[in-house]
């Protein structure tokens, strides 16, 4: 495929806010959107030309919609592989492919597929029965994490363990589904690389922000980050291996935890946009909703040149219902139209300039 | 009303680049946007939560679509008068009113609004036979426009005319449809003054475009207009008041002549956003597009602050069609999804910063 004309459809699996702004960011330079996902309805479907409500697993319903768009993208990485694989199967052009599914969906997957792209990781063990979380947990300095392989997000199905700790409860808690563990590390703060790479290899990374967490749920994203450059640089580089590996087109966001000797520990990867890059639409030239439509549409990325220092804020569940008028006096409003705001669910965001 | 919650919706009588673009904002911040036009397919829609195909004459369908929104706002100024007071008067909130559109649709009862206003303009004449421009051209130096006081736009609908000239020929060229003349004005150079009033009666105005016409079409708008500080100060009151004395909630452009002694002419308002104005949203805190939503929605204005120079180009019909590495290179680019590049139809835009 050359790169798509204007006009072209756009086809976005899932309907949050990320397809709702990817939506936008497509709407902005020509193109249709056609969303699918299982809700009737959603964020995303109500800024988009069309709207087919499917699960991922009905794969007639999704190859007849795939059919009437010009490529097919994700906005979630728990879309099923075998729904991207069918597609695929079919001839559809799918961007960033089934693979980014394949190891993101699995975080022993994943932290091997980071190890053999060169990129160093904390220590981790497979973990499906109690014995598995003793045997590790000694090398890992008495400190672990237990994670679930698959389905965890913002802090959800987790354990934080020391050695002596009730391993059998925790697994338990965790609905004895196959786990991880993860040594905890003491690191100094926790930053991703936004990378945007198009088919024809070639990739920018955005500013590195630094991500503060709380409750396992991003909260603030600012820029930049206070890193080194040499770390800067490390970083880059582990986040141009992995997508060079994956042979990726699109955005995606790489997390790391940055130790206090510079020391980077890769965490997890998002084939997808980030939250932690929500600032880049009003920072940068070129925003990371923006470069991952040119990336799929085969166009040619743009300029990630930052103009100012900036942070960005996450609007947490009743944190977003205050009047407009506190929440938009003071940077760039983005709401999500979601209809129920649920604790800790996030609503919305700002964006501040900081110079 | 007092401010609308986002997830309210927001209706938008038309379905071109301006909906479209006004839609986006409005999803930006969280609500949703239900489109109003008698065409099956538009810009608009695309971009929005819902669509309803309809006549602005069918007061029927009007009224009940107009019954699911919480506001209803236009996004050009030929929706019949007829149609924004039905709506009206059956209770429902039209922002900026039926009065806007009254006022600007007739050339004659514009001019003759902004002169009530305090605002200069050249010199016009009301024109039905051709003893009305030999009556006229005289006093106006020889040299005048002869416009349709109805349905012009881009350079549509006129006449340029000297003394002397076939009147009856000029005159069937309109169609003999009721006219005004209009002195020619030696201008310098031509600006607009965008301005956003709340419903408190606030407002605020961008800094000024230099605008560059070809064919009577936009092609260039360049900021800042490089006009002085005095002559600007003149354009925003004279904005200030035109606003004021409409009552006006939203957007409204106003344009000017501006003579080699710094005279400010009027030449014509639209009662809504403006092709003129389509560089805030890259270059200052809150885009125009954004400012009418907030506006409308009973929020308050955002800052106008403008963080850099900036020129906004218009793609014209098929300057629209070259590859997007080649648009897109350099500038923020945003084309409004129109399926056909009719030679001088309005396709894009592309704004670039100037520092």
């Amino acid at each position: 495929m050359t790169a798509l004309p204007a006009g072209a459809t756009i086809g976005i699996m899932g309907g949050g806010q990320l397809g709702r702004m990817l939506g936008s960011a497509a709407a902005a330079l020509g193109f249709d959107v056609s969303i699918y996902c299982p809700e009737s309805d959603c964020p995303a479907a109500r800024v988009s030309a069309t709207h087919v409500q499917g699960d991922y697993t009905d794969i007639d319903t999704l190859l007849a919609w795939a059919r009437a768009c010009d490529v097919v993208t994700y906005e979630f990485e728990n879309v099923p592989v075998e729904a991207a694989q069918a597609l695929i199967e079919a001839g559809i052009l799918v961007r960033p492919g089934a693979k980014p599914l394949e190891v993101s969906q699995d975080r022993l997957v994943e932290k091997a597929y980071l190890r053999e792209c060169g990129i160093q990781t904390a220590d981790f063990a497979e973990v499906n029965v109690a014995d598995d979380i003793a045997d590790a947990i000694g090398r890992f300095g008495d400190k672990a994490i237990l994670k679930t392989r698959r389905d965890g997000y913002d802090g959800k199905g987790q354990a934080r363990l020391e050695t002596g700790d009730d391993y059998e409860a925790a697994l338990k808690s965790l609905l004895r589904a196959p786990s991880i563990l993860e040594a905890m590390v003491p690191f100094d703060c926790d930053v991703s690389v936004i990378i945007a790479r198009d088919r024809n290899g070639e990739s920018v990374c955005f500013d590195i922000p630094r991500n503060e967490h709380v409750n396992g749920i991003l909260k603030r994203s600012v820029v930049p980050a206070s890193v080194s450059e040499d770390v800067a640089l490390r970083a880059f580089e582990a986040a141009k291996a992995l997508a060079d590996a994956l042979d990726y087109v699109g955005v995606l966001a790489l997390e790391f935890f940055v130790l206090e000797d510079g020391t980077l520990l890769a965490n997890e990867f998002a084939p997808r946009v980030h939250n932690s890059g929500h600032w880049t639409p009003e920072a940068c030239a070129t925003g990371q909703f923006e470069q991952h439509i040119r990336a799929v549409a085969g166009w040619p990325l743009g300029p990630v040149t930052r103009f100012h220092d900036v942070e960005m804020l996450n609007l947490l569940g009743e944190e977003a219902l205050v009047p407009p008028e506190a929440l938009a006096a003071d940077g760039v409003l983005t709401l999500y139209g979601k209809r129920d705001a649920k604790p800790g669910r996030k609503m919305g965001h700002l964006v501040r300039r900081r110079d």
